[in-house]
């Protein structure tokens, strides 16, 4: 049996991988009285005068809406909400396994902006925090930033930020490895979508200060027809030199390349004309932007992919459980740009001096430090 | 300590009494390629060429959505959103507990009638059925209708619904008690909102002929002013000989009494001005209508009231977790009038004949086969 036919088994057998379970049991008369009518009218009170006690009596304080309007599915497409759903609860199950954090998929049966906006807002009271997860772009950055002004709790799409802080978390200890300073790096994305702006946003924050967008018509400049608003914008902070021509062209003398793509676009030669000991994260999934062998013998030094067969996966599944669970124990209304960084580095940090190596710049999933100390970093920024 | 604070003190320990959990954990790198990237792409694609594969591989098939405006909460009124959160936790927790349905809480920071709809209709793709709760009138019932025709699961609101299929088992078991015939009983419900409502069209359904309507201003009839849209239509068939007066006046020869309305309001002069042997059901909470006592000095022959501490208790946790496991394991796209009606005899048809007396017309809450036999009675009608 194939994985995938496996896959499919198991997800027959599980009928759903979630349940909600009761923290409460209601065995007798004075269970029902204390958990349900009478007893349950005090807590409600208490809310009715002060909102905020939502936090003490209810989930709020502990769960997590995972939303999607299917639009965007991980290698899928524009798939729609109920075959989402399996992503979504995947998505829940690791909220819950790696971070304690309880979550429920939500999939959305529109794809209209405003009605995902409003519907976001209306079941909001529920949750503790937002996690946006497979909405196309351009959409995706108006919900999210429309949703943040909206409401006073966290909202975070994993596509965007969850895996720009892991990459930046791998950029950081790649620098190490290859003795590279991130002022003078030259830095190529590829993808400018959800995922390639999110990551190039967090990398200039960091630091970089040489950063070019490609995607399919290859480098992007202020001239590229048919930008959306947010590439546009992005051209205010990229790019700055005006460049244009292919990717091929964007990686000569390049030091890092990050590929949130397609699979085999970045050739050896690519490779061989980037600087020396060059870093690439080539994330397409499952098979990525170039193999790492084959990046390694065109003179790469550090390769990472998304994937748990090669050395180096970038795993968003390292910081999103660690992101919320912070935010909600601190009741943070916002995940911060600063708050990002922290993460990243954090995570870059949980790999020692000894164990880094141009194979070894990532923590392991499991490792469960992991979560810990993301959260314990976004806890200390709010 | 008394109950109300010792369920305030349980509710700050318990800090939400949900929460969910993973069926399938996610311990290994092999677990996460199953459960999550890459395998979950297959059930994924199953149900984007299958939509009703989502019944196979998603907690569709066994989850129901607990959705509140916080608009008319049990005792409480209309305290909003998130101070109606205990109670539709408490709700779920029992869907969990006595139909082993999983359930999930959803208060809606809206109480415009179409946004609530277009909410529920939007994020219904997660669920197998929506459960309405505390949702004031005449909204519910065009809230209700709507969702029926909008979507293709059950959409049932309990405070309509789960109460009347429970007093009308109880009103069943009644009527043997007492010896009298539904067709030449008369019925006086006091409370025309949405449970009185409802009540009142499953009574006539089951076979009642004669049934008057009260509210507040007596009497209600098509005479009567300010009569909402869902009252105007109740008009139609009840109170077909025009009667107008007060409370008092429609008791006057009555059999039957039910209360769905405010405490203290029905006098002992008023039960002894009812036919003989007569049967009430003062659900008035937590203070009823008439206390049984004094109903009985007056002359009733049998009162419910719906609370634990006298016998008959009306309680609808006997019905809404039987009605939505029997919806969801046959694939019900709606709950029908014929399953409410066959849930009723159901619950009924468990107090046997030996057991049956004037005390003792309802099964126990916490009767295990309660849920059993009202979940196969609305199976067999899909």
């Amino acid at each position: 049996m194939t994985l995938n036919e496996e896959a499919l088994q198991l997800h027959e057998e599980w009928n759903g991988k979630l349940e909600t379970v009761a923290k409460c049991h209601v065995k007798s008369r004075e269970d029902l009285a204390l958990a349900y009518t009478p007893g349950v009218a005090e807590p409600c009170k208490v809310i009715a005068k002060d909102p905020d006690a939502a936090y003490r009596y209810t989930i709020k304080s502990n769960t997590v809406a995972v939303i999607s309007d299917g639009s965007a599915v991980l290698g899928l497409g524009n798939i729609g909400a109920k075959a989402a759903m399996p992503v979504m609860e995947g998505k829940c199950v690791l909220f819950k396994e790696f971070g304690n954090v309880n979550a429920f998929p939500i999939c959305l049966d529109t794809q209209d902006t405003e009605e995902i906006i409003k519907t976001i807002v209306n079941i909001a009271p529920a949750f503790g925090g937002i996690n946006l997860e497979d909405i196309s772009a351009p959409r995706c950055f108006e919900i999210e930033s429309r949703l943040k002004e909206l409401l006073d709790i966290p909202v975070f799409h994993d596509d965007q930020h969850g895996t720009a802080i892991v990459v930046l978390a791998g950029i950081i200890n790649a620098l190490k490895v290859t003795g590279k300073k991130k002022e003078e790096c030259k830095v190529v994305v590829n993808g400018a979508g959800s995922a390639g702006i999110a990551i190039s946003k967090l990398l200039l924050n960091y630091g970089f200060k040489h950063l070019t967008l490609c995607d399919r018509s290859g480098i992007l400049s202020k001239e590229t027809p048919d930008l959306n608003w947010m590439q546009k914008q992005m051209m205010d902070i990229t790019n700055l030199e005006g460049a244009t021509g292919s990717l091929a062209d964007a990686l000569k003398g390049a030091d890092i390349f990050v590929g949130v793509s397609a699979p085999n676009i970045v050739t050896k030669e690519m490779v061989a004309s980037m600087n020396k000991d060059s870093i690439l994260f080539a994330m397409a999934n499952p098979v990525p932007e170039i193999m790492p062998d084959l990046a390694k013998e065109a003179g790469a030094k550090v390769v990472g992919t998304g994937r748990s067969d090669f050395p180096n996966q970038v795993n968003n599944v390292v910081a999103f459980p660690g992101i919320f669970k912070g935010a909600l124990e601190g009741r943070a209304t916002q995940i911060t740009e600063d708050m990002k960084l922290a993460a990243a580095k954090a995570i870059a940090a949980l790999v020692s001096d000894e164990e880094l190596n141009e194979n070894f710049i990532m923590p392991e999933a499991f490792d469960p430090r992991v979560c810990e100390v993301v959260s314990n970093a976004v806890k200390e920024l709010i």
